[in-house]
């Protein structure tokens, strides 16, 4: 029978699933330092709760649930495809039981039926934080998000990490001094891809737009706009100040898209992220779903690695199941995808961990005396806060030492010598020191 | 839109959902302390995998997973119902890999189908340890399991606990000896659903069985033979000395499986469980799968809840995927009803957690001088290990507070004043005594 796991699923031998464990638990304390509240939703849904959001290629992805006597027909449910659906829901339902701004995390499995591909996974791990308001939400929580999901990278990542923002109105408010707001779906659409396609194809695909070339050569300025805030003065058609906090451009979007971008740049600032934060009116983050706040994490020595999370600002996460108005701002860590390329590109600490930090050997495990004495002597250790094993099986004593080498940092190998004078010998097992044994 | 969890689906509140990871902390600790180490398997494995084990009421439990456009038919996909199938499968996979007797812990969410009721749930916590050998494993790590395993449990459950131990192979002989081996399975059932009926329909279900009348009688003592191992000798047809560690009943099965009740409960007190462990014949575990040792933990002093979980040693872990012996002993946790009886019947400590440790308040968000210091004094605090949430919504300076003490155990509200003196106090909301902050 074929034991592989399905294709598409990450599945790790113990050294490597403690490697990946340690991360999660970093990440998942860095958002509850941040005053982030855990919450898990159920996997499996209604259908109807996650088909009214997801739309397009996502649709098409998600995994119907049935039991076995059931047939597809009568599935009513499926399982979540990301944690923003589920947190929707549960906003709603449990509304009058939360505190509003809620800064809620959650950290979990969730699945998509997408064509497997290298470092593409079908049930994936997502690291999501959010902030979601009654009503208002204030633009200090952008800076909040972003501050916590960088915080959070760093923690694992061994590399110079840069936070990239833009702005939806700002871009919106941009097109419509530009003239093309009719156009606003496309030309994101061109800018979302223009990181992954040679600049000469951006600019064809403008031009196939029917766009006047001039407007051609502004966007293109705009799309390769990057760095300090100030950035954006040398956009003259904008017509920025930004020590003035003003445009005199007279549009309403780039005017409120500006001053969101100053108030996020300003408050990382604050937050002592630095020249980690810049603006980047190359991100859009897809087309859909985000209506202000928009940023990417990225690798700037690894700039082929792509994005590495992100997330932004959404003006109503649940409009599809209720009329109230609830905005929030979001960052995802896709972990499983994320785990993948840096490991593959040698960027954690990827030494495999020996979880166990102590095997106890006792030369003949069959005397009961001695079992006792590992017994008291693992109890001890455990509660002074070790991982410990108890080396019970095998006939050599040279096996049991080689499996005690292979499963464990050090080993206390001992036998009645040791148990009649009471003194211990441990052995670090990668520097082959050996020294007594101190307990408390 | 219905906006509930589906029926069978546990979901809380943040401050339930923190006292529910507190308790999966704890397990997992517990069991890393012993020696196991973690891995996860996917959530979703081969029908062939998990069918080719399953059987009976299991089958009709599982829940298959299709793609939207795929029918049932195509299905070969679906969710573990347990954690035992996959690691019988991620064993023979990587088995060149593993360091055997391999001591191994999963804990994650798996999924039946099952009727909704209270206290019964279609996605459940399983908090497992098993040690696998390979060909062999020492009746040692029998005692090894159950420790950890009752270790765990004391961690969170707030009032005694008992181990209740039998042993298959000591059933199936007593059995033979009373000439009625071919009816081990109905006389199995009858014994694993005892303490379900009362004491008169136990005997009306065996005497069903047609079995004399003196047979009845001794099956009867037998069920009920609990205690100190010593209590075995009362049971006159099985000629047993436990001191001498024989039973003159010259019966093979027996034999071997008091050989195993004497070493399991000897070491056992060896690892300090004293009267926590007992004897117990009442003890089944169902129909299948076990084969030597099998114990249930359960609550004194609330008989009524039952058992609280357990496990069992059996001869072959992946007997369907391989034709090598894997031998195996573990021990599950259901958390999630375990977590909701003992809930229901106050027996964890069940005071709402306030997961944030300090709210910080500037009196108003909008000055950006008093959000550079929130943001200052916060990383100050998370530095040393403190969950700090800033509140930088909210019009009026009593709702900010209000806010603070839902969702914080102490607050820091504080002005110009507080930052151009550098002073600040902290408050305790729960006592509400006020002191000066002290920073490092």
């Amino acid at each position: 029978m074929n034991t592989s796991p399905i294709s598409g699923m990450q599945e790790f031998l113990p050294g490597k699933q403690a490697i990946f464990n340690e991360i999660k638990s970093k990440i998942a304390e860095t958002y509850q330092k941040h005053g982030f509240l855990n919450i898990e939703t159920p996997t499996i849904d209604r259908s109807e709760i996650l088909f009214a959001k997801a739309g397009g290629d996502t649709e098409k992805q998600i995994y119907k649930v049935v039991k076995t006597e059931e047939t597809t027909k009568d599935a009513d449910q499926a399982l979540r495809f990301d944690h923003t659906v589920p947190l929707a829901r549960y906003v709603v339902e449990h509304e009058s039981d939360l505190h509003f701004p809620f800064s809620v995390t959650q950290i979990g499995r969730n699945f998509r039926g997408e064509r497997a591909q290298k470092g593409r996974f079908r049930e994936f791990y997502q690291c999501d934080v959010d902030v979601i308001g009654r009503n208002t939400l204030p633009i200090y929580y952008d800076a909040k998000v972003i501050a916590c999901f960088y915080d959070a990278l760093k923690t694992f990542v061994k590399t110079d990490i840069k936070i990239r923002i833009s702005n939806r109105k700002f871009l919106s408010g941009a097109l419509e001094i530009l003239g093309v707001a009719d156009k606003t779906k496309e030309i994101s659409h061109i800018i979302d891809h223009a990181e992954k396609v040679p600049a000469a194809k951006t600019v064809e695909a403008l031009k196939e737009l029917r766009l006047p070339e001039e407007t051609v050569v502004k966007i293109t300025t705009f799309i390769n706009t990057h760095g300090d805030i100030r950035e954006l003065e040398k956009l003259d058609f904008l017509k920025i100040n930004i020590a003035a906090k003003t445009s005199e451009a007279g549009n309403e979007k780039l005017s409120e898209g500006l001053g969101e971008l100053i108030a996020v740049m300003e408050d990382l600032k604050a937050y002592g992220l630095g020249d980690a934060a810049e603006i980047d009116l190359k991100i859009v983050r897809g087309l859909d779903y985000y209506t202000g706040t928009v940023f990417e994490a990225c690798l700037p020595k690894y700039p082929e690695l792509g994005s590495i999370g992100g997330g932004g600002r959404y003006e109503n996460l649940a409009s599809h199941y209720t009329d109230q108005k609830f905005p929030g701002v979001g960052a995802s860590i896709g972990l499983s995808r994320l785990f993948f390329i840096l490991s593959e590109n040698k960027l954690i600490d990827s030494a495999e961990r020996k979880p166990i930090d102590i095997a106890i050997v006792p030369i003949d495990a069959d005397d009961a005396e001695l079992r006792t004495a590992a017994y008291d002597l693992a109890k001890n250790l455990r509660d002074g806060g070790k991982n410990v094993e108890i080396v019970l099986a095998g006939k050599k004593l040279g096996d049991k030492i080689t499996f005690a080498t292979k499963i464990a940092g050090s080993g206390i190998i001992f036998g009645g010598d040791e148990l009649k004078s009471g003194k211990y010998q441990i052995k670090n097992f990668t520097t082959g020191k050996q020294e007594p044994l101190s307990l408390k």
